[in-house]
């Protein structure tokens, strides 16, 4: 059996010594661990996109897979933290809602709350328990500690507020759930829900023309608006060869309509 | 033997799950494989951009090392998926031009189209071929797969046009084709071919002087211009313990002429 | 005994082929190395940042880590290359100061300057010693080339300027010596030298007011303004689910006073 594979996702950014004090802190407990960085860019405090992001990059990963991540505007308060197994996988992280979108994978997830200090670093700094109680917690998992050890069973977790996408009569209202770095708008709209059907699509009221339903990027002209199905399973609004995003000036959350 | 070595270069960043995505896909097929980042922030779909980067690291891997690299501003078109084997080492990615750079190393490439969707991820993307075709292909790879399984041997791949560097009379004319992350300009004119004899350097027409030809940065004052030869081989203009590309106000492509 | 671990801590950037080019010597001298990831956003040519920064982490890392940290603004000068052992880790890279903060750990560290060329690549750059000489050295010792045979001893290096921070009757002098990436201000004075006594704070001459002594971020009010033990140990400034070096309009060395 291979070596157990870790991965880290953050908002704490490149410059800061975060991220490097988990990954010591990881491999001083079970130095096998292969630690693969899924992002430490998530926008500061940002719950919603942490979870967006685990949604869309987790269900790739194998059984077995232990995923740290730490978005923790709350670290230190009386949130709690978590050891999630959802699909077979490992999820270790605050409890505020940073994996809504990845629980329910494969049925109802185990959760246990954090509660054995003997699995974290003897001091908890108030402020960083990524460094010393995830990270430690999760070595121990990938050292094969059962995570019946590393804490108490509970029923409930926090969930972030489901997606609010409804349809009204022949509209679909929506919302940008994230922009990528390309800037191409990803909406909360699956894709199977309109197809190429919809005439118009307004986003924060403004309507976007022309545009073009297509395939993928290339079946459009540069600098055109194109609209697809993301890689996800959503509607998405790009610029071809270009950033929607700053030509259309939307943020996430915009509302979006289609009219079918 | 060590485990199989696979790199990945992109410019997907790091808010977006696109890069988590395909470590996921990676690790499911062969779990042992080693993953190493190379960069995620290649110029969103500058095509040139990755073919020098890779062109300037890629040397430096072992034999059997697989390259990913997903510059890909056509996916979903009919430009072909590709896997090329040069100088012993693998290479996956679009055929864009993306492999110009290292393509020749060690003689005539191996160029086979990808054509077997049993290596691919049963549904395709036609937005996302990163993680639908070339990471699982890549993995097929790692785990031991003849390329010969995963596509159909073609001759011709797409080349970028050639690095347009001439010499007229007592000048050398050519280009700047890469600013690094210090703001050094490094130009397509082989060091060798002027050494420390050009007395003059002009960038976008306007002269560049005072400078000084130098070997390292520190020979020079700090906030002067050096010229030197840079650690891949060109004329390099950079400004000591500054930023060259800032306080010259030049973008890549500028011209650069040299006279002697 | 697991694969050798050795890290890599840069002010390169992820643009540039720079990392990505010592990745491959890395590997192709000793395949099973395990390379991680620190940071490659040290402001560019900060060595007090670098020396903060591996400050902060390495001391997490398990005995034989090998790190190279390459920022190295004298690159190609008489500046010595180092390697230091301490702590039982290796410390590889330019002797300017930038393992300052880690050199001491465990008592009199071990330095020994790089001497022997057959340890480094054949042809040496002069602005690359990361790809030419650390790189290839780090990856021998991970190869079990003992220190001995790649350097010769020597009992001085260069450290940094120690942390200016002192006692002046009911006032302590200090000043911000990072800011990390949720702009949060850690300044150079310890924790414990103040517990939460301090009444008053002032920053570059200036009173913050009002604030607020907490054990975390969330026991202030979003918005506000808290000073806090940090995770490593310092006085720090934050603004709650905020960004204090923006609302404060501080820069990293900005003087603060605390008051008794």
């Amino acid at each position: 059996m291979s070596d157990p594979i870790l991965t880290l996702t953050s908002d704490f950014g490149e410059r800061s010594p975060y991220v490097a004090a988990m990954k010591g802190v990881i491999v001083s407990i079970h130095p096998p661990t292969r630690i693969l960085d899924l992002s430490h860019r998530i926008r500061p405090q940002d719950v919603a996109h942490a979870s967006y992001f685990l949604a869309t990059c987790v269900p790739y990963f194998p059984p077995r897979t232990i995923h740290v991540a730490v978005v923790d505007p709350g670290v230190g308060t009386d949130r709690a933290p978590l050891c999630v197994r959802a699909g077979g996988q490992y999820l270790i992280g605050p409890d505020n809602g940073i994996f809504t979108g990845v629980m329910d994978r494969g049925g109802e997830p185990e959760i246990w709350r954090l509660t054995e200090p003997r699995f974290w670093r003897e001091t908890v700094s108030p402020t960083f328990h990524g460094r010393d109680i995830f990270a430690p917690v999760a070595a121990h998992l990938a050292a094969g500690t059962d995570p019946e050890q590393v804490g108490t069973r509970v029923r409930y977790s926090v969930r972030l507020p489901g997606p609010p996408w409804k349809v009204e009569g022949n509209r679909i209202l929506g919302s940008v759930q994230f922009i990528d770095d390309f800037g191409n708008l990803i909406t909360n709209i699956p894709y199977h829900s309109v197809g190429s059907a919809a005439q118009q699509v307004t986003i924060s009221g403004r309507p976007v023309h022309p545009f073009r339903w297509v395939r993928a990027y290339g079946e459009a002209e540069p600098g055109s608006i194109a609209v697809l199905g993301s890689s996800d399973g959503f509607v998405e609004i790009a610029e071809v060869n270009g950033n929607a995003a700053h030509i259309l000036g939307v943020p996430i959350g915009a509302p979006v309509e289609l009219s079918l």
